[in-house]
């Protein structure tokens, strides 16, 4: 295992009210954009096909199965190659950025390419067109003050999700999100099999309810904490990220440069504070435990 | 909630190696198009924004959430309207397909639009179109004949691939997709903060070693069963996939129509046979439990 593969960061760790600093590993997530050349050597192109949020390492296969996959490609032969791009400017980003070689005489399903289509993973990126554009991501405003949280507030909201999640209990499959109120009231949960879209329709539905931004509202996502959400939760002025699951590292570094406070496996009374812990506070005295 | 969100199914549910048929209920798995019209009146302008693979149920919430949060809008006053689309021809499609209308004043992030972008879920469809490419999706030739596995071999699968999930133990947040013989031996395992990645990264190391199609394989993905996981699966030739968690309703019509076997719920002993339950004996006689 490559040691790009994980992350070590400094954590928070809360146990009933008892927090202590502690080393935590994280999954490392970093943006891969996939470029594909294809044509006669005499009219070689090139072009972005997608960028994805992937775990570091394996890279080639992962190209390699994306292109098979998405019907690119139909078989080995079709592809010469496939490496990291040396023509890409920063060093750091140079394993970011794969480059498959299609055999010249290999004809590509070109409206697929040309549909310049972006690949999202479950902690994707979607919509982006380069690697530049996600760290490029806007840095919305949250608020500065508060809310603050006690952490016996945080620790009952997967149970008080839970007890609304009337399809889960039925299927097993469904992620959900939840506003609540810094004091822990239930104030909106939705349901998909997309977490993203379980948070989207959450937005949606304050948005158009006039209720944007949501600067007093603590979320709870049922699964991991990916940079998308983070970022999903930043576009509304969400505070407070809670998830049931681990976050990713650049889920943990965009909460950070956002001034979001991420929690993450938010169960069985504990939970890791990855980010601006002073939102989190000892009960009942409201002083921060960080 | 709606009773589109949700189907009920006839399972195979095995405890131990015995079998008995029972109804299932499963989340619902449908593609929503999103289509943006924007433009002054007079020069009004229509396009598919993303096809999302979606749980039916709070569709306009889910398109005003999308809008906003990939930063095609930027408030509430930019959005004059959300229909589900009337010109739909298909009567079935219609509740798939909804229309944001912008306000014709507003000038919306044309770059961003013109991106042509696709989301996904964590369930979703990369690259497609619309939605009529979800439902064209190519139907590969799986094995009519066997591989057969016994119920004890499916049942020790979590087991096995836990153990050989390094990353997973340290950071508790990856997903996994490994590869089985169908005695139940592992051949390859390979791990990603996005479940479609590692499964990409599985099939793409075999096409890399030469190894397609995986006429003979067992896959075991750790999370629950998408589409789109059914669909990757189907493409590289794997005959049976088992899941740790739920299937969605088009993860299992899709297996259905491709002839794969799909087996959800797998832990603890037990676990529900959704599709071409021919494939799974009940060890050692290796005959039909279905």
């Amino acid at each position: 295992m490559p040691p790009t593969s994980y992350e070590y960061v400094t954590v928070q760790k809360v146990q009933g009210s008892e927090a202590t600093e502690a080393s935590d590993v994280l999954a490392a997530e970093e943006p891969l954009e996939i470029r594909v050349g294809y044509g006669p050597e005499s009219q070689r192109q090139h072009r972005t096909l997608s960028v994805t949020m992937r775990t570091p390492g394996h890279d080639f296969e992962l190209t390699a199965g994306f292109l098979l996959t998405e019907g690119i490609i139909r078989c080995r032969e079709e592809l010469q190659g496939i490496i990291y791009c040396p023509d890409v400017e920063k060093e750091e980003e140079r394993e970011n950025v794969v480059r498959a070689e299609l055999n010249p005489a290999s004809v590509p399903d070109l409206p697929r390419l040309e549909r310049h289509f972006y690949t999202s993973s479950s902690c994707g990126v979607c919509g982006k067109t380069s690697i530049e554009a996600v760290h490029a991501a806007s840095c919305p405003v949250l608020p500065a003050q508060g809310p603050y949280v006690a952490t016996a507030v945080i620790h009952q909201l997967p149970e008080r999700q839970r007890a609304a999640q009337a399809l889960f209990e039925q299927t097993g499959g469904l992620h959900a999100a939840a506003l609540f109120s810094p004091t822990g009231e239930l104030l909106l949960l939705r349901e998909d099999v997309g977490r993203h879209n379980a948070l989207d329709k959450v937005i949606g539905a304050a948005l158009l309810a006039g209720q944007l931004p949501l600067h007093n509202a603590v979320l709870l996502v049922s699964g991991r904490a990916s940079f998308e959400l983070v970022q999903k939760a930043a576009v509304a002025g969400i505070p407070v990220l809670a998830a049931v699951g681990a976050p990713s590292s650049l889920a943990v570094s965009a909460a950070h440069n956002f001034g979001m406070t991420l929690c993450g496996f938010v169960r069985q009374n504990r939970f890791n504070i990855y980010s601006h812990n002073w939102r989190i506070t000892d009960e009942p005295e409201l002083k921060p435990i960080g």
